[in-house]
């Protein structure tokens, strides 16, 4: 099939056709370009949902209970679950597979782990692509779940639309929280595991802190939620704290600077990326592991390893 | 002071001209160039220690208590703590600061935290730079502490000559361990808080997990050892852990490997950050956001856009 016949048929909602396009994505495929010049026209209209939050949170099952809630009010809803930090084993876990088996069957459901296994730029590459294609497709929502909380998670998260961030009882305290950068991208924070012992503490504590940041008048105030993903308490609230932001975010401008911001991310990578490949030498493996030879043994600097390396075979 | 007086006093113990190089680095200063070709020499000495793990493990205690019996061995100590989440906030947190005071004093040991703060190439530029700073200033040990346990933490730790994983109880289960990408990078695995209630739970699972992996005759086998940094229980095994795999790695050549892919990765982050300045058209802010407009658009489609971009503004 070509890339227009798949675009087409993404777009009337065949499940397959959009498997077909991500896996375009992360096969680095040089029919990128005509999908993507194929795609343009019909973007811009799904609300794109960071969430993150440390390991062991319950970021798999709240995503699962969000995407049940959201299908109960009639959006067609995409998941992508992206794994920054699994440059290895890539894939989904069991784990996960498990925990989303109830949407499997549902048409309007779309599912799909990445793993940071492209050569070109990692997920900063391949994730927008997919979710460009998520939302030319035609679905409401776009969930982007990511694991860990480190500067890629952050990325990630931190250009959604709309950015969920999820704690739980006992993973550490408030420090360690305002160490991980949270406390600057959720546009709503949930505290998952709600029946547990210490959940309202965690709750108490995130206000107190959220409390601190400077705002002003007429900005977005992240709601501090409560839910047990589980059986699904609390999710509705969680539901109704993304429609609010992003009308919010709407009305204020701050929808419009995020997508900017995210296409020109997008947009400099590519542009990079095509920089490196132009730039034969950087791609020239054996050179480069000479030079690094040379500077392991202290006899180049990594500077002007750089300077030779750039400079070409030649040389 | 010019860099080569800098780098005279740096490798004369002079902790003041350690951290003003070190400040080089992060302003991402042009005498750099100079400053790394005077380091060449006397670099490839140092043991690079990563130490990584999720928030609230106790990275920050245990650090210190590392560094604590690092001392009472007669090494000289260097600490990087790198906190590639904190791209906004910068800097380190006052917790760090107590917990680290113990050594303030010590003319022998020298702390530093770096943020992401840098537009060049992040962590992934000035990480490996501030290394290579420590390396040829004479410490015998450098370790270098990781906030979360995202890909950048896994990417800085990972390319360590010896990588600590710190785990503690009650912070999720094996499968959490197992997305996290954990498993692949440790060569010393270590259950903090050992004293709480669960600990021996996480070094079963974390040792059935381990033992799953394939391993040819003669690989390193990790170790997964116990520790309750706050009062320094444990910590002469890891600190016994460290020169094991050090001679090991020493041995097998898997330490020429590793620190072959340190420089290989740090001569080409510098060679593409350099492609990227002659490129005036990548940091053309204007043209980029007037692009990043068409695209949110769906006007142009990224591909196109960078494209236009490279092109250059006479287009």
């Amino acid at each position: 099939m070509n890339p227009a016949e798949l675009v087409e048929q993404a777009r009337a909602g065949r499940q397959r056709a959009v498997g077909r396009l991500i896996s375009l994505v992360e096969d680095e495929s040089p029919a990128l370009r005509e999908v993507m010049a194929a795609l343009a026209p019909h973007t811009g209209h799904a609300h794109v949902v960071g969430i993150t939050g440390a390991p062991g949170v319950g970021k798999s099952t709240s995503t699962s209970a969000l995407v049940t809630e959201l299908r109960r009010r009639g959006k067609r809803v995409g998941v992508l679950a992206v794994d920054p930090s699994s440059p290895f084993s890539g894939g989904a876990l069991l784990g996960d597979r498990v925990r989303m088996s109830e949407h499997a069957t549902d048409p309007d459901v779309f599912i799909r782990s990445m793993a940071a296994r492209g050569h070109l730029g990692g997920l900063a590459w391949s994730a927008p692509q997919a979710l460009r294609v998520l939302d030319a497709a035609g679905f409401d929502v776009v969930l982007v779940e990511t694991v860990g909380v480190g500067q890629s998670e952050v990325e990630v998260a931190g250009t959604a639309d709309t950015t969920v961030v999820l704690l739980a009882p006992g993973m550490g305290d408030g420090i360690q929280a305002a160490k991980a950068g949270i406390l600057e991208i959720g546009d709503v924070y949930v505290v998952n595991k709600a029946d547990r012992e210490g959940a309202r503490t965690v709750r108490r504590d995130l206000r107190g802190m959220l409390s601190l940041a400077e705002r002003p008048e007429g900005a977005w105030r992240p709601p501090v939620l409560m839910t047990t993903a589980n059986d699904g308490e609390g999710v509705p609230t969680v539901a109704d704290a993304l429609e609010e932001h992003l009308a919010w975010a709407e009305a204020e401008g701050t929808l419009r600077r995020r997508r900017l911001t995210r296409a020109r991310d997008e947009v400099e990578t590519i542009a990079v990326t095509e920089l490196r490949k132009r730039w034969g030498g950087v791609s020239d493996r054996g050179r480069l592991d000479g030079l690094a030879a040379q500077v392991i043994a202290g006899e180049l600097d990594p500077y002007a390893a750089a300077d030779r390396l750039l400079e070409g075979p030649a040389s």
